[in-house]
């Protein structure tokens, strides 16, 4: 199945009303807020990165989503899994560790490339590492998990949970026609810094926005209560503008002149049109895009970049000229 | 790392005081119990197994860690993960569905012998009519999730989280000297269930057992309150009353002969010691185990197989006359 035919069948499910019909990227209970995010090796993040900036990011996209919700986290929970070294006999496996008499089954799986020896000793360690530092950065703590047994060569699978509490949550959907559109920080540097990361030289700050982002959880909390909607840019600015426009029934249109880039952004990639057009649709940034009326002031620093309008899709202007929108807006899923 | 050391590094980080020092299947936040337990591909399941079967066990193993605690489950969240299939092109990889952008980098994995089509076709919507059911049968609901692609041939890891609500939630560490050891309805039968599923002669009722078991809910939250401890029996009787005296810091005697038996169970395995250490010792039951008061009523029926006692250690005995313990107590990870 495809990941929307695949939400389409959860929505047929029995849904909690927390669950919000599964249109938001959190839970809602008790005036507690779930997200859960996974990633896997491979697909989210590289057999080379450091394990520590691994769980660093892993910590901060679950946290991310919180701040987007304005909540203060209060733990986490931990799937992990401690993948088995290549055995001296090929196909035996390591035993189970959740609560499965299915562990004791020897499976032969395919055996590729054995995973080099650099990689494997002391990733665990590394990991375990860089979660303590997420961890004790961002004030939240360990409320428990679950620690699986993985074949030799099976690319690591690991999801976090994190709970955090806020009296008020904004949603996706929730912007009004004539509300500005108002993004946290700066846009496009993690972007920059994953084409650092590959090869191209460039600063090394910029490579930290993209290793290790900064959920903004002190900013989601201040402008939670003047917030119509809110989630966090992740997939890039431009396709998350759309997606908020369209959970609220409404159209956007965003300035590109105003879209806020760093210093060091301007220096690696310039400040023209297209590197404008890369900033918007570049994914990582983790800073929180909201809707909220224009001119208010706001409890923390935010940059008006567009606003909400009856209709539906996203207008892009460059200095309030309009232009075409690029073919594409960020990361689709 | 070893699960042991991993947990040991674990503990060494920030604990929020409801992971109770990660020394219980639960976590405890504001009157919500919380538990998590994840499924491995050729792990926990065969790749072969009932896509609807794996979802039900996935439920049940988690809702019976709420059961444990006498909670009423509320809402679960599901990590799910969508296999790419063999594309015409090896080493093309479908895209993320977390907020990341390494989503877009592809990277060739080890290609094994690929998936027969009947396994990959149509394992997805089978799981959610699977989790359908389950979520259904046990009145919980869906509260959210997350979904990620995973490469070709990789093995699929399946998270579920359960949130349930307690007033006052047993530990597995609350065993008082003197208390009685009591088990729920009959142990062994999802052992012998899972010999038949291999190919001994029986009756599918016992495969049924082992495939679809019954988190003891209801018994549960009726036997919490009188309950000292209480935890499901996963990996073994014998292992796991062993484990909830470790934990209350005394030992515990286990008389085999009181152990209970299904009539189904005796009929395939017979009643004698043999067939007694099999079932004792043999894992999946996810009945209850719990420490009360010898000779107190309770308030769900349950069975009183030993006592707890000061020192440390498991005995056994078959009819009052103390027996060599076995060489397996149960799964031990």
């Amino acid at each position: 199945m495809t990941e929307a035919e695949f939400l389409a069948a959860l929505r047929a499910l029995p849904l909690h009303p927390g669950a919000r019909g599964l249109l938001d990227d959190t839970a809602h209970l008790d005036g507690l807020i779930l997200t859960t995010d996974t990633i896997v090796e491979g697909i989210h993040y590289l057999p080379d990165d450091p394990p520590a900036d691994v769980a660093w990011k892993l910590v901060a996209a679950n946290l991310s989503d919180l701040a987007a919700k304005g909540a203060v986290p209060e733990g986490v929970m931990l799937n992990y899994p401690l993948r088995a070294v290549p055995p001296a006999k090929a196909g035996v496996q390591l035993g189970d560790s959740t609560n499965d008499a299915y562990s004791s089954v020897t499976i032969a799986f395919p055996t590729g490339p054995r995973p080099s020896p650099g990689r494997e000793t002391g990733w665990d360690e590394a990991f375990v590492s860089g979660l303590d530092i997420a961890l004790r950065t961002f004030a939240v703590r360990l409320l428990g998990g679950d620690t699986v047994s993985l074949p030799v060569n099976a690319p690591r699978v690991i999801a976090l949970t994190a709970i955090g509490r806020a009296a008020r949550a904004p949603l996706r959907a929730g912007a009004r026609e004539g509300d500005a559109l108002y993004v946290t920080g700066t846009i496009g540097d993690a972007g920059a810094g994953l084409r650092i990361a590959r090869g191209e030289s460039g600063p090394a700050d910029l490579v930290d926005r993209y290793r290790r982002p900064t959920p903004r959880l002190a900013e989601g909390k201040a402008l939670a209560p003047s917030a119509h909607a809110m989630m966090d840019v992740s997939d890039g600015l431009l396709i998350d503008a759309a997606r908020m426009a369209d959970a609220s029934g409404l159209g956007v249109t965003i300035d590109l002149a105003a879209i806020p880039l760093s210093a060091a952004y301007r220096a690696f990639a310039g400040d023209d049109r297209a590197a404008r057009i890369a900033a918007a649709t570049a994914g990582d940034d983790y800073e929180l895009l909201l809707a909220a009326p224009a001119g208010i002031p706001l409890a923390a620093r935010a940059t008006p970049i567009g606003a909400f309008t009856a209709g539906t899709g996203l207008t892009l202007t460059d200095g309030g000229t309009p232009i075409p929108l690029p073919t594409t807006l960020g990361f689709q899923h």
